[in-house]
């Protein structure tokens, strides 16, 4: 079924769904869904137009807390409650046939039995459509909420995420393939050699296992991974196989794809087993006059509170609540965090004279990601472009505001991309998987050149 | 919209789905879905038949590990794997509209901040259905998925979920019910005031809050327990909602619900905000003839390694393997565990003159729960003689196979309980809170008079 290695390289698009969409002020778009966060009919109609396009999949981000820690900024945001992943991506699974379900959940604050497990089942409930975006989190807020006095250390959380994926992949290989034998007849249910206990004793986790649930359709559901750091770009070389990532320019973009793609050969893995897939946030007109109208009516619902908030978040702290928000940039001393960001837009504004409003409305938009304002065909050529000089393998569609950007990517972006022959118009395969051009893991007590020496059979521990 | 006090007193029904049926040969009945166990149209099919037949709810229980050690047994049945419950419910909620959906969650293998959110999520994929069963889970094989070197005790077990449902409870009215303003001209997405932080600090636990996800529909999840014990009966009279437990007897049925109901005064609560619902395993013909002979039917699926393997657990340990299965019980010396069981099975044994077989067919059927062989009539009159002499509120039936049982009860049974005044027929209300004729809890920051001394707010601690 895959349609890998037989076909030209196309370009993969996943659908970062957020509330009410990327734009800060999007709630306050007169065609979004401004209570669209916990209202599963909002997702059901994104999902659908993103399957209808034929995107690979849809994704959320995840975090466990309220996130921010200034509240009247907050409350002008649609992004304090939400739905909790797992649970809406498996009423999705029954809304859509095609598109991929990925959701992001913490190896810092989960356990990786009950991890293994929920992927499994909505790899089951969907028929092969989960994917797993593995973080380790990364706010203080969210391990006050998980019994912690402090949020652990880098280097410790990326340990543990290390073991908590091998525990996780071993659960998934507790069954193999055909263990299930069902004969009414004889009264056998299940094949007892082909059940397996992982017998895991590690620095972080002892899990004995098997997983009660039988091996998914995709054997193992995707695995996604954000990561840029050192610490993050070795894991995704050893593990993941979609990596989703933000860059503003080109250069960055070749040079990350080249360093990560550069290091799965030491782990036995081919180039293309792994797919990079940055994020773009898309303001689409007809005309660029169009767009470029389109992207200043959305910055226009920023309040000051929220961009100074933002200001405040991306520049480690400065106060500028007490400035009028029109005048220029006032001298400041420099404060303890970020110090180098905050040279850098303390910088930005002086060189071209902005205003604070001016300067928060700079960094308002994509949080990081590539901005593109433009035509259906100039954003065309931009991914064209990424994806044909090894910037890209794909792209994740971070839309300004839901349900309408979507739409518009859907029915002037995508077409665009087909009609260059750049993404496919069905679906080749059945499962993620598939989609993506990924192999399928062979379970590793089937395989047996790849038996690992610490497992041993559910019948000589248990019986 | 809550029919409470405004209607003659009628009975509750859950429908306790497992896989193919509770029958331990289930799945190898003709008619069941011997794949069921990861089907989802299985399930979608049952709870449509439970909705249609106004059954307040769906209900699953819930082990997080492969359930056996004696894999020859395990492997004749279809008890090893099968879907997590809170990713199958929210796939279920998507396909229902009214029938509430009752997920088990250990308390001794979860986080209360991840489980108060999926719960939370549940009920706004639903509209006010989920329900939580709150358990503590009592197998060694689950604690050694979970890094624990043995299971923990009954007491810290039930210390823990007493903390946890507190946490949970005040993590659920972290937003008040008016919080969300989405007011797209001012710009005011929720009302800061309305945030809360919990700022739990305890024994096993330190979570500060708030919930990412805004309080659901029926403010608080149902809250379900079984726990039997001393332990189990003061956390449920202190926090449960519903309780789900096993008798054989009305004498046993009526001492536990007086008990049960006898310990709320001091909580403060009406008795007619708990629900008592005993298993009922039923086996329905149109005559007692036919019950009689699908029971039989049924007992004969079940192979000699599995009843053996059920007297062996049931009885503490005593092997039976090397005698003729049809022979009489042999003399056997006492063994080391459940002492007091072994004796009650061996004297019935010789009173009654039982062969091997005839003993474990006679403890195969409904793991401790009522089993009624009979007429619709006849099952009728023993659930109305049950309601109306005070040992149950409802009942939770576990249908003996699957799709089949759980029909026939719904065409057969719950007709007779209607014309009887004795069961809805039509819902009374939208949420399972309201069908249940259960009161829905005020925001404890909402109304001033309840508010906890502990509680601040979201902008005294974070602003």
């Amino acid at each position: 079924m895959s349609g890998e290695n037989q076909q030209k390289r196309q370009i993969k698009l996943g659908a970062f769904l957020m509330e009410t969409g990327h734009h800060i002020a999007a709630w306050r778009h007169p065609d979004a869904h401004a209570s669209g966060g916990l209202d599963f009919a909002h997702y059901a109609e994104l999902a659908q137009i993103a399957e209808r396009a034929k995107f690979d999949a849809v994704f959320f981000a995840d975090s466990v807390s309220v996130r921010d820690t200034n509240l009247p900024a907050l409350s002008r945001t649609a992004r304090a409650d939400h739905f909790e992943p797992l649970t809406l991506l498996s009423a999705l699974s029954v809304v859509t046939k095609h598109v991929g379900l990925i959701a992001t959940v913490s190896t810092t604050f989960n356990e990786p039995y009950n991890l293994a497990r929920k992927f499994a089942s909505l790899d089951h409930l969907s028929g092969g459509r989960s994917g797993w975006n593995l973080v380790t989190s990364s706010t203080e807020s969210e391990a006050l909420n998980f019994s912690f006095e402090r949020h652990p250390e880098h280097a410790i959380r990326y340990e543990r995420a290390r073991e908590f994926y091998d525990v996780v992949a071993g659960l998934w290989d507790s069954w193999e393939d055909d263990a299930f034998i069902r004969d009414k007849a004889s009264g056998v249910y299940f094949d007892p050699d082909k059940l397996h206990v992982l017998g895991h004793a590690g620095k972080h986790f002892k899990v004995r296992g098997p997983l009660n649930v039988a091996r998914s359709p995709q054997g193992w559901p995707v695995v996604v991974q954000a990561g840029a750091s050192e610490a993050g770009r070795e894991l995704a070389a050893q593990t993941a196989e979609v990596i989703f990532v933000a860059h503003q320019t080109l250069d960055e973009a070749q040079s990350f794809y080249r360093d990560v793609k550069g290091r799965l050969a030491k782990y036995g893995r081919a180039p293309d087993h792994l797919k990079i897939m940055p994020g773009i946030f898309p303001i689409i007109g007809r005309t660029q006059e169009e767009a470029d109208a389109k992207f200043a009516a959305l910055q226009d619902l920023i309040h000051p509170t929220v961009g100074l908030s933002l200001l405040s978040n991306m520049s480690g702290g400065v106060d500028l609540s007490q400035y009028p928000v029109d005048d220029p940039l006032p001298e400041l001393p420099e404060t303890n965090g970020g110090k180098s960001r905050q040279r850098l837009l303390f910088d930005l504004a002086r060189r071209e004279n902005l205003t604070i409003r001016d300067l928060y409305l700079r960094i308002a938009g994509a949080r990081g990601h590539q901005q593109v304002v433009g035509t259906p065909q100039s954003i065309a050529d931009q991914l064209q472009q990424w994806f044909e000089e090894e910037g890209a393998d794909g792209f994740n569609i971070m839309s300004p505001w839901l349900p309408g950007g979507l739409t518009e990517f859907a029915e002037l972006v995508v077409p665009e991309l087909q009609r260059r022959g750049l993404f496919r118009t069905e679906y080749e395969g059945r499962t993620l998987r598939e989609n993506l051009g990924l192999p399928r893991p062979a379970n590793r007590y089937t395989d047996v050149a790849k038996q690992l020496p610490a497992t041993f059979s559910f019948a000589r521990s248990l019986a």
